[in-house]
């Protein structure tokens, strides 16, 4: 439960409450509020309350807790459909280096997130070689 | 632990064996393989072993499950930039109706994730209201 923040970082801030903002929910291991730069209606966000830039650095009970924490708020805000969406790097659209994740309401075509979905047909022998290297 | 699965649900099936898969991991709650139509070399799903459309009908076990895994393949994979999504429903993106995590590598502009950011300045007015309609 004890968790590290950083003096600087901006969500840190509003964990400690040093930044206002339009907090939703809170448990032990995460924060939640709504993005003042939102997508759509009733985006929000989950943040864990230790400090780590990249979700694979977080420890696992702040992982464990996000995804409960993003159900309750789906199920508050009433969404049929949404995206859950966590970035990681600048490369990957991660704008703040604090782990967030997204609950984006998704309530027509023009509002929420847009993605392009350019899938490439796997080389089976490629994946299964893949496979072999990442196996955990 | 017990887990309830759909008899035609292809990631039920993907589950049971039934059908084949790149399988890299796999829990008391989660089922872990790499997506044959991958958006990058790398492009894994997390698939809870519950039968579930969307996220926020999963009982919470399977949730909290979910991002310790996709943890577990972002460091196997030793990818730097990557993205984690969660589409639900149609308009928001789903293909594939049981909820799944995509672990999606972003190793440069031009493969992974391409999302586009049309974000609105907030109603602080229209948020605080928000707020106090959605508070869990
Ligand atoms: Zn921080
Ligand atoms: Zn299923």
């Amino acid at each position: 439960m004890a968790s590290k923040l950083a003096a600087e970082c901006i969500f840190c801030k509003i964990i400690r409450g040093e930044i206002p903002s339009f907090k939703i929910h809170e448990t032990a291991h995460s924060f939640a509020f709504f993005d003042i730069g939102p997508l759509s209606e009733g985006h929000a966000l989950v943040i864990p309350k230790h400090h780590a830039e990249k979700m694979h650095e977080l420890p696992d009970e702040f992982l464990a807790d996000a995804m409960p924490v993003a159900k309750k708020i789906a199920l508050a805000l009433g969404a049929d459909n949404y995206n859950i969406l966590q970035n990681n790097g600048r490369l990957a659209h991660q704008e703040v280096p604090h782990v967030h994740f997204h609950v984006i309401p998704k309530p027509n075509e023009e509002e929420g997130l847009t993605i392009s979905w350019p899938a490439k047909k796997a080389d089976f022998d490629k994946l299964k070689e893949l496979v072999s290297k990442t196996k955990i």
